[in-house]
């Protein structure tokens, strides 16, 4: 399994409809890293281990960071996973409000019991505030 | 590439000896998930992008493992990888002066350095309060 960069769907239907500006800009980035601003700011840091099979997982994921990358404080998201299925997903906010809203979105709430149920043998969740941050240069 | 999981080498010439018990538990585990305590602790969260070809990464990273388990305030590590050579490297510890001690370790300063120069094109730290966790249960 490869790691799934950002979403390259917007919509089965209108592939030659350019989408919104804003979900272009957050959602179409083939980059890893997170452009983040300077400390403070928050990230949620999901480990977790995939059951066998896709059972929908791909679509949801696809769908759950588009649906992240459009909601209020959203500031960005680094994933990986690697072949035995164990992950590391961190995504960044702008404060603990813009968490709480996120996971009671209703889509994403659905998203997490499947989650619960289906998609994850085990998984750990995560809430952190950034203090410093580093980039190589 | 697959995972890295935690080092299964406690020195090459002495495969027969069985390491100190505190190097064991830390370090000879196959779990992926870190077993940390209740909040707040600290994070740091490394997202690198490797080079190709290993020069001395493979055994560096293995080293590094066994190296921090033996540092003072220690919490455990989730890493993972991809076959692009993506990972995510999450550390915890106990506080920020635990972090800045093993930044400061000399053996880590060495790996640093040549994280630096050869072993990552890019990459991002990142110092984290972890206030709130939810294991799946």
């Amino acid at each position: 399994m490869t790691r799934r960069r950002a979403a390259t769907r917007v919509g089965r239907g209108d592939r030659n409809v350019a989408p919104p500006r804003h979900i272009h800009l957050n959602v179409m980035s083939t980059q890893p890293f997170a452009s983040t601003p300077e400390p403070p700011y928050y990230a949620v840091i999901f480990t977790s281990q995939r059951t066998e099979g896709d059972r929908g997982y791909a679509h949801m994921a696809d769908r759950m960071v588009e649906l992240a990358a459009q909601q209020p404080g959203y500031l960005g998201v680094e994933t990986v996973r690697d072949a035995t299925g164990f992950g590391i997903t961190v995504s960044y906010w702008t404060s603990p409000d813009a968490i709480s809203a996120w996971k009671q979105q209703l889509d994403h709430r659905r998203a997490q019991e499947a989650g619960k149920d289906v998609w994850y043998s085990d998984y750990h969740l995560r809430i952190a505030r950034v203090e410093r941050a580093y980039p190589k240069a």
